[in-house]
């Protein structure tokens, strides 16, 4: 099967971070966050949980399908991933969450940095740590 | 429901495309292009249906989650249908896929605009506009 | 594309029912129930919600594949649906969500009706009337 | 977190399953069949591996949420993982999708059985034997 072992080792490890970060937010969300309410519910906080369970399913998704967008996608993980884990670490007892989203984001950030537009990607992160 | 009323309109009508060109490009893959066989199950034409149906599941998931980020995935999905609809528009009978596809890219295009990259997003259409 | 008019005016029915099933669940757990609190966060319910937007996603995908399994997956989407809209009926505010799970559920047993299993689940469907 | 812990090691593994069979099947039928042709690509077959797919996406989602209709989603996802395999053991370079699907079956097979029509599924069982 050479096409199969055509994919990267690389590829491989980010597709599992995209699906355990997913597991790990939509499970913390439903099961932890729900059950304790206050701060845990707070509508911007959840709903940032949530989207990123859904950007790291689609992630996952477009590499999985062999994309050659996954690029692109892998880019706005990585950018929801970081918001999700800054926001999950301001509250109590997340801190599966803010290793996994960071994990994923960090994989997500590599292989955005392959794609076609890796050069604007570093002056974006280049821009964003001169603010 | 104050905050429900918010949804706008166009929003509302973009969700609608995505999961119209979800539909239809996934549904005609599956029932169409794998009957027809040939140039219809083409690697790198059928993995774009799929990749095109993957994304505009997540462009109408993240705008029907109410996410900030949906701006940005409605760029990616926008940019991907109108590369299905090129690559539709190459083969037989695959009409409504076109159309499906172009509408949804318009709606994507107009969510897109409106958000925190607009500027860049002109400046990109603008440079692919003279290539 | 005789294979492609072959999917049934039911059937189609049935994937837009699912769709505005999923879109009206998820957006009012996420942009209503979160919003107000209380009630609209009781772990039980909002779960439910999201279970009922998964499920009707998971029945509309089977249905747009063309897959035979699409009846068992229609009868259990038809189970969460009439659970979520009596869990909705309960609550201020949720009319929306009651509707379109009640007609999900109705156009998810018509599908599961025309199953392999339509005898037991007709049977299931008696049983339910007698209680 | 004593409502996360209460997840059981059981449950754990076959979310794992569940994601591994998806994402095994759909990257499979992507970049490994589609580039084959023939028999790879007959309809029902490419359709099943994509069905399993959506299918093992549903069980992890509904087991993620916590959902007490996981116990029904992972009785027809093992159904649907049985047929999987033995549709990819009938043709050549397969058996990473077969294995896949069959870890993928038994457990979703055990978390079934835990559920409220665990008796009817082993009557089911007992049917299959006997054919």
């Amino acid at each position: 099967m050479p096409h199969k072992t055509a994919i990267s080792t690389e590829m491989t490890r980010c597709i599992e971070q995209c699906l355990a970060c997913y597991t790990t937010c939509q499970q913390t969300a439903l099961q932890h966050c729900l059950e304790l309410g206050g701060d845990h519910v707070e509508p911007g906080h959840f709903r940032l949980m949530l989207d990123c369970a859904e950007v790291c399913r689609a992630s996952a998704a477009l590499m999985i399908n062999g994309s050659p967008y996954h690029t692109e996608q892998c880019r706005l993980c990585a950018q929801i991933c970081r918001a999700c884990a800054a926001s999950c670490a301001e509250l109590d007892d997340m801190e599966d969450c803010v290793q996994a989203c960071e994990r994923c984001a960090e994989s997500c950030e590599a292989m955005a940095a392959q794609g076609p537009q890796a050069g604007k990607a570093r002056h974006r992160g280049a821009a964003a740590r001169t603010q």
